[in-house]
């Protein structure tokens, strides 16, 4: 019995269920039980997996981090102007954060009570402030308005990417991400005003 | 004694403390109790003024329902081309979300679980309505893209604006928030892109 539980049980398995439990509570609000109760399982079979709830939630924000942190390893992220590699960026970015949802949900509700939480702050913002570097790249090239401080800028974008995460829901019906990422990118570097030539 | 305490008590700083409370505990989270011990004055003090935590809400987010419907009977909202009207209540958005910033950050947290709280929500989502109206008519004139969808544009936008909550602080030191409205009116306009004549 046992060990049929825990064939259905993977690592990763337990992981998405224990990120929908955190999301739903708050991780602060989750206990064991709460993880043991939603994955069926007993709390002893976690511990089989994992040491505890604070490695489930490293285990989580790290898929996020990883994933928007490979962005920047990406040749178009890397090579070519600035502005380019920036706008590859923003729509990797948007694709990331609809491809790994909850994950990513997860990482931007961090508070910072735990070392893990605070770990996890210190990557994002060391991201934010790799995407920053971009984008004063690009505005020293000339291909960033120069009449909007870098600081700002950055937090704009990433205020408008990261809210996807508030009402996006992959249903089937809605938008796939390529025409969410498109829209963003259009607006990001463009804006909403028709271009007349 | 009760008198004087009563002095110093009006609605108007028993309100500013609840909304406080509010943010921190969350509406769910807090008490009666915490409210009197935040106040400083007995729960019955309170009740003097106010029948219970949900009047007490359902001023604060009026406050900031009163503010964001206002922007849409200002003149510049209501006369001229669709596109700059849009550009205004866009400018003044930031405004009142800066100005009236503990008001609308709990405007935005608010989740639907009392009749306030769906009323709140039912009131945010007619002031986006009447905003997507704005844009569709800006882009039933020509003015404004028409290659990214309405309701996606708008959702982007109020994500933009609304993400200002969760970093700006008027500690004095930072920027206005005629400096905000700017960049936020720049970007979603025109983007980021600099314009090469």
């Amino acid at each position: 019995m046992t060990t049929a539980k825990r064939d259905t049980y993977t690592p990763e398995t337990l992981l998405s269920v224990a990120v929908q439990v955190f999301i739903e509570r708050g991780y602060d609000g989750t206990s064991m039980e709460h993880l043991s109760r939603a994955a069926g399982i007993s709390k002893s079979s976690i511990y089989h997996h994992v040491s505890g709830k604070e490695e489930l939630l490293r285990r989580a924000v790290s898929r996020a981090l990883d994933e928007l942190f490979g962005i920047l390893d990406e040749e178009p992220a890397r090579v070519g102007r600035a502005v380019q590699r920036l706008e590859h960026v923003v729509r990797r970015m948007v694709e990331v954060l609809i491809g790994e949802l909850p994950y990513v949900t997860l990482l931007l509700r961090v508070r910072g009570n735990t070392d893990t939480e605070r770990w996890a702050l210190e990557r994002r913002r060391d991201f934010d402030h790799r995407v920053a570097e971009l984008l004063k790249a690009a505005a020293a090239d000339g291909d960033v308005r120069g009449d909007v401080e870098v600081r700002l800028a950055t937090r704009l974008v990433f205020g408008m990417i990261n809210s996807i995460v508030e009402w996006y829901r992959p249903d089937g019906r809605g938008m796939g991400e390529r025409e969410v990422s498109e829209a963003v990118a259009h607006l990001v570097f463009s804006g909403l005003r028709a271009q007349h030539d």
